[in-house]
């Protein structure tokens, strides 16, 4: 597969409405498009939220009920749950310090920096926490649409959940995690998508752009 | 310039902690990352943030006295500010319904979809929809980690700011906006970057990975 520009990818992905329910991804695809996730880079590296894939059609089936029955996540053959950590706590910080000493050996001034992120994070509110972890997870998502696209894989990010619902499907509650982004994955039903004819919207450049030169 | 894989960019982009005062960026390559942001989906395509590129060197000192002296924005030739609205209005969305009239047609199913959309946040509180603007810039920023690599740009994803006194610099608040993330822009100090000679540091699939098969 030869790379293509990303600006080919971000003009060939959409939020595809209709997949065709004959096609699924090969593993090595879904393999490359969860590699990216996990490359994507996190506020100190905490990477402060987990990955579910699911694949098992019945899953799917009740996840789609979550979700008002949008019918991608169960035509196509995948789909990715974002699930962000419900708060930062000591030992989930201890964890990215091992880590980094492991990787990088034990300086000071890795103990100094997340100490300083305990002395920060720890005496905040929850609710407050999972949204720093949530945007985190987000920046993952924008990595992940690139990366399906690369793949030549179609996508559909969805925010469009109860979240309570899809969290008690997974078990997520019990883990410390609170679901917030679905992305199923599939191919695109080229014939039935109302979408796919139409063109991409996007504000101008001077629309959202300002210059302070 | 060649494209190269998704998976070649996210390892060769680290959060750059040393930039050379004396290289700018390209406008072409700026202009190019510029373009990635602008081209990033978003909820219902309401692309609800703007952008600042600014390069003027008084702002750019200023903003760096906000992010307790951070000196990749004044090394750096660019700071990106990704600046989220602060509430969604009926005024917002009906710019995102004309943009969708342009360029589609005066079609009623679009018309029975942001009247969905408006009756669904404007009656939360703006800091839920705050809330979930910051999250959209977040999907951006993670394509513009993605695009500034792809230019061989370096760039450092920043949260450590007073976000009240960038509003202020640059007069965010009346234009009701919010600032979110910084994102320097320049060329790594090869020699002097403390943190380019280490590995990168991620948790392994399994850590963050669960299948369901």
């Amino acid at each position: 597969m030869t790379a293509k520009p990303l600006n080919d990818l971000l003009n060939w992905r959409y939020a595809t409405k209709k997949m065709d329910p004959s096609k699924a991804v090969p593993q090595e695809k879904v393999d490359a498009i969860v590699e990216a996730i996990r490359m994507a880079p996190t506020s100190s590296g905490t990477q402060p939220f987990e990955l579910f894939v699911v694949s098992n059609p019945e899953i799917r089936s009740k996840i789609t009920e979550a979700a008002g029955g949008q019918a991608q996540i169960t035509d196509g053959s995948h789909v990715l749950v974002f699930a962000a950590w419900d708060n930062y706590t000591a030992d989930r910080i201890d964890n990215v310090v091992d880590l980094n000493v492991a990787a990088r050996g034990d300086l000071p001034m890795l103990h100094t920096y997340y100490d300083n992120l305990k002395s920060n994070y720890l005496p905040r509110e929850a609710e407050v926490n999972y949204a720093h972890a949530a945007r985190q997870a987000y920046i993952a998502l924008g990595i992940a649409l690139v990366a399906a696209a690369e793949q030549e894989v179609d996508s559909t990010p969805m925010e469009g959940f109860d979240p309570n619902a899809v969290d008690k499907i997974l078990g997520l509650k019990e883990r410390g995690l609170r679901s917030v982004v679905l992305l199923p994955l599939g191919y695109r039903d080229e014939g039935s998508d109302w979408l796919l004819p139409m063109g991409k919207v996007r504000k101008s450049r001077d629309t959202i752009v300002t210059e302070v030169n």
